[in-house]
């Protein structure tokens, strides 16, 4: 039915390469990190894509994140598990944000996250690769997407969260058939569970950025956006930032497009969000460092950015650097605020750490950083539904005399 | 943006027409009921469109429900509220269902369910028509949908939803910017209210089929599935059925597809699901009847059906049987089983209603009604995330021996 899906595709990695020493690594076996300890990225022969492929065949492709399969790693369709990876909608808040801001809404994907890009792809890659077991430590919404895509094929999954993952996550992570523990942590505490585990033997580290498919996953982020504005990227994008992958990834996207000549060398300044209690990349950016420090007594209602310490710290930074972009930290009033005009004035739900990026924006407009009449995409990362709200008003009796004109 | 929504279309309303009567009525001016008291049809010069458009056309277009616009009522593009309407994907799933049986999955658009395409083409024809205040009783989902759409272009909202709609309903509706009561009551205890409350002048009555244009957008189902399929329609459809607004629409849809020539005469057989505990509908259709008397005591998990009385139990019952297909009741048991197997061997989530037209398919199944060698499209009208789930396991201690082995 999916023509992107079912087809079957060359495709055209070359090799794995170490982000900090360039080293490289075979293609077509199972890695982690590298021997430096960092990110693995992948690399494709873009001359061969660039000599078969044209962004206008591209553009009569079903809408969906297969349409990118040249530049994407899986070499067998059957390997891959679908759950409908939908483009998602870019959609105006001219009352909240500004009149060029755009939300380009993630919650429309499986397990309602942008996670499911980047577990599409790990959950392809372990099938292809003979992975049977895999754990992970998240703060939820990354628990669901690998629980949703690998119970759909028959791996098994072991989830660590946080003890304070709100229990919709956790409830979602266990219905879809995965093995869910909360500990008595944050992210990293179940990070080096899920470490110890794996280097036991016990299982596949599935931690962002721990194995390299995530990043090519999430990097259809910025292929999308690019086709979605006509080839034309944004004057600035907002990104909600814990493992930073999916800035990452949208960097390095930005990057094979150019060497494709479907852009030119402009660039979108990357502005990396975090909340105020939980800012290692703020720190390390405004410090001029390279690496950031973990953040201790992390705390923030954005829970999917809670992250103290990133693997890949200095590629988010590289990245945000090269940009002219900046990190910038929201308080978690401004993150609920937001998040509240933008659902009574637009009518749309942000999560909290979509909410952080509109604070920020916000907080940008202010100070000058970005002007009304650039075009800024604002990264809506999760449905707002998986999040506290307010409580609701009182019981009306039916069976009274009803005062129309109060209501 | 979104060429769909921006660009000028001509519009080919003729005229709204009572689904008992035939009596005729102006498109162009505000609607409610019938003088019959019966919902009224939109009607369309069905000539001239064929005249101007074929399928091939519409498949050159972006796939959201906007499309379709020669065969939508909205005649200004600039009355259109949109919150990205994209075309909701067709899952497989193989092992909970069988090996023909897709998911549409309708908890993808906006707000998280199938009454967005309803309420975004009511709300664009009550801005059309001068509205400027409208009320609606909900069990929740299409409360939340008019509360977005509606706030998102300064139309006001009254909701009112049964006292124990889940509680997250009820808070989006509120964030998104409505008034919203419960109601000591039932569905159609709190339209009752909103009956009064417009009969008083106080507001436009938003009802389920009491205002025509709700059926035009969701009709759109019908129209997505038709062009998803390549123009096949399926054999047998599962439909979750409250009011049957999305039942009459797709029915409706068929007609208007076969009379632009796009498909034969062909049909699926039409299921309209509901539970054991509210199956006003699967009574009327096996007594014979032409219209379902209320249901009293209505119990279900599934709120979403829990609708005693429809005012379009006709137009749901003549669908069904002009069809060859059935109404169909199945308990909260199969229900929730399906939701879980369906969950955990599939990653997909479905909400209760969507569970139950799985728990009805493998029903049919069971009794010969369907066979696996059948194309058969389920309906999952929103997202599992709005709904209660099992309760998620026990905290690790992580600075306990963890014995990896047992995990």
């Amino acid at each position: 039915m999916n023509h992107n899906v079912v087809t079957d595709r060359p495709t055209f990695v070359t090799h794995l390469e170490c982000s900090i020493s360039g080293e490289r690594y075979d293609a077509d076996r199972l890695h982690g990190l590298s021997r430096a300890g960092r990110p693995l990225l992948v690399r494709y022969d873009l001359a061969a894509v660039r000599a078969r492929l044209s962004r206008d065949e591209v553009e009569t492709r079903q809408t969906d994140m297969w349409r990118w399969r040249e530049l994407l790693p899986v070499r067998g369709t059957e390997n891959i598990v679908s759950l409908g990876e939908i483009e998602t909608p870019l959609i105006p808040i001219p009352a909240s944000g500004g009149p060029r801001v755009l939300v380009k809404d993630e919650g429309r994907l499986p397990t309602g996250s942008f996670k499911a890009r980047g577990l599409v792809m790990a959950v392809a890659m372990a099938r292809e690769l003979g992975v049977k077991r895999i754990a992970m430590p998240t703060n939820g919404n990354a628990g669901a997407a690998l629980a949703a895509y690998a119970s759909r094929c028959g791996i098994e999954t072991i989830v660590f969260c946080p003890e304070d993952t709100p229990e919709v996550n956790v409830r979602e992570i266990a219905m879809q058939g995965a093995r869910v523990w909360r500990v008595n942590g944050l992210i990293d505490d179940c990070g080096a569970i899920v470490g110890k585990g794996a280097a036991e033997g016990h299982w596949f580290d599935f931690s962002t950025l721990k194995e390299p498919y995530r990043i090519e996953g999430k990097k259809t982020m910025g292929l999308e956006l690019a086709a979605q504005l006509g080839w034309r990227l944004p004057d600035a994008i907002f990104y909600p930032t814990g493992g930073g992958t999916g800035l990452i990834g949208m960097w390095k996207a930005f990057d094979e497009l150019e060497q494709l000549g479907w852009i030119g060398p402009e660039r979108p300044r990357m502005y990396a969000v975090q909340a105020s209690g939980c800012a290692p990349i703020v720190r390390a950016f405004e410090a001029g460092e390279e690496h950031a420090e973990r953040w201790e007594d992390a705390h923030t209602v954005a829970a999917g950015i809670r992250v103290p310490r990133a693997v890949g710290d200095f590629l988010i930074l590289r990245a945000v650097r090269e940009s002219g972009g900046k990190a910038l930290a929201v308080g978690d009033p401004a993150i609920m605020q937001a998040v509240e005009d933008c659902a009574r004035r637009e009518g749309l739900l942000l999560c909290p750490e979509g909410g952080a990026t509109l604070a920020a924006y916000r907080e940008a407009l202010k100070t000058g950083e970005v002007d009304e009449t650039e075009q800024v995409v604002l990264f809506n990362c999760a449905t707002g539904l998986k999040y506290p709200m307010p409580p609701a008003p009182d019981t009306l009796d039916r069976h009274a005399e009803i005062d129309f004109a109060a209501l």
